[in-house]
């Protein structure tokens, strides 16, 4: 069966890292003491192996021993072999370059299809749409294509920010850039505000967290949706 | 002789667009009469012809006339047959794919160097780099290159923003981003803060507006620059 959880971000304001998620990320790792972590998306930069410690860091709490990608000879053959999965958070520029050049994209979506449970947060949980192109990431590298795992029918945005009331500032809103991508894309995008995630498990998709989600759907206004809702309607 | 105008922005806050630098616009173009505009970067997804249209409209106050590339057969002949040109701003990656797609990012780059008057706001700024990579715009589109116009030998960073004081949002601050930049690129970034512009003529380049510039050089400490400095160094 089918497990996903796709969150915002790692970190709310004030928490420690996935600290606010740690009873979901129990359950969604119940049947494994190791997970495969995917740190190719360098937060600041920092190198596979300095990331993957951290991880450890945080997986310590719920007993979870956490082992690199990157340690591996074949990504794919890791990705097969894993009973748990977790693509951190960083540059999604920098994250879907390196899972194409490693070859690991479709081998990514083969195994979390047919059961191998998934977390992703923030650049992780981007690519768990239909393409990278809500991202909020500086374009610092160049990947071979765009399109990314399509686990959900439509595209993430996460770190989902509200217009500050009062900014002085002319560069666009989040909600401006989203309204963009409708210009030249037709797929909805679920805002996902830091706190929330999206969790698959096996036929149902629900929005889960404290806080309620904004859906931009092509041609329509904007709507939110409170937590618990299904997202099934959703494409 | 070259002549640039490579503006953060269009419009500063609560400023009518283009008002704070109408004096240099009337000295860059003052061989001219008629300007062509680019408005392929499409802000909010906006028709060539609408954008075309409100850029007349602030070019009246200088007494000049406004035609679009969009309005000729052959984009390249328009761009060589030009006495002055703008391109506008909105999304970087929007106007990127369709310079390729209109085959006109290299005799846009001759005809400037050659000396055709040139003003860039920011999307339109952002491309007079090395690389588009120092955007702050969504991917919406995959362009063919995030190679650019190169007519300075750094980055742009249009629209630079400071950190905010006391924020709670998890994402990435500018500063960030551009740090990141450099852990795969070695090309400095101008942060180009709202209100100030980069104008080369000849062989001068210098910082102008009211405010200072940051400089992100390759592993060194950002450093601010004042109003009026040459930027020849920064390379």
């Amino acid at each position: 069966m089918k497990h996903l959880i796709i969150a915002s971000t790692s970190t709310v304001f004030g928490g420690a890292p996935l600290d606010y998620i740690l009873d979901a990320l129990t359950e969604l790792y119940k049947n494994t003491d190791t997970i495969l972590f995917i740190p190719y998306a360098r937060p600041g930069g920092i190198s596979h192996e300095e990331y993957t410690n951290n991880i450890q860091l945080v997986f310590n709490k719920i007993n979870k021993k956490v082992v690199g990608i990157h340690e591996f000879e074949s990504p794919t053959e890791a990705l097969q072999e894993a009973k748990g999965i977790y693509v951190g958070g960083g540059n999604t520029f920098v994250l879907v370059s390196q899972l194409y050049k490693s070859n690991c994209i479709n081998t990514l979506k083969e195994v979390v299809l047919k059961g191998t449970p998934y977390l992703g947060t923030s650049a992780g949980s981007n690519i768990c749409g239909l393409t990278m192109s809500t991202t909020n990431d500086m374009p610092i590298v160049y990947p071979p294509s765009f399109k990314t795992l399509g686990f959900v029918p439509f595209n993430i945005n996460p770190h989902y920010l509200d217009p500050i009331g009062g900014n002085t500032h002319m560069g666009e809103t989040r909600e401006t850039r989203i309204k963009e991508f409708h210009h030249y894309n037709t797929p909805p995008v679920v805002g996902l505000r830091e706190g929330s995630w999206i969790e698959i498990k096996g036929d149902t998709m629900l929005l889960k967290g404290p806080l309620k989600a904004i859906i931009f759907e092509y041609k329509k206004t904007p709507f939110e949706i409170e937590t618990g809702t299904s997202l099934k309607d959703i494409k």
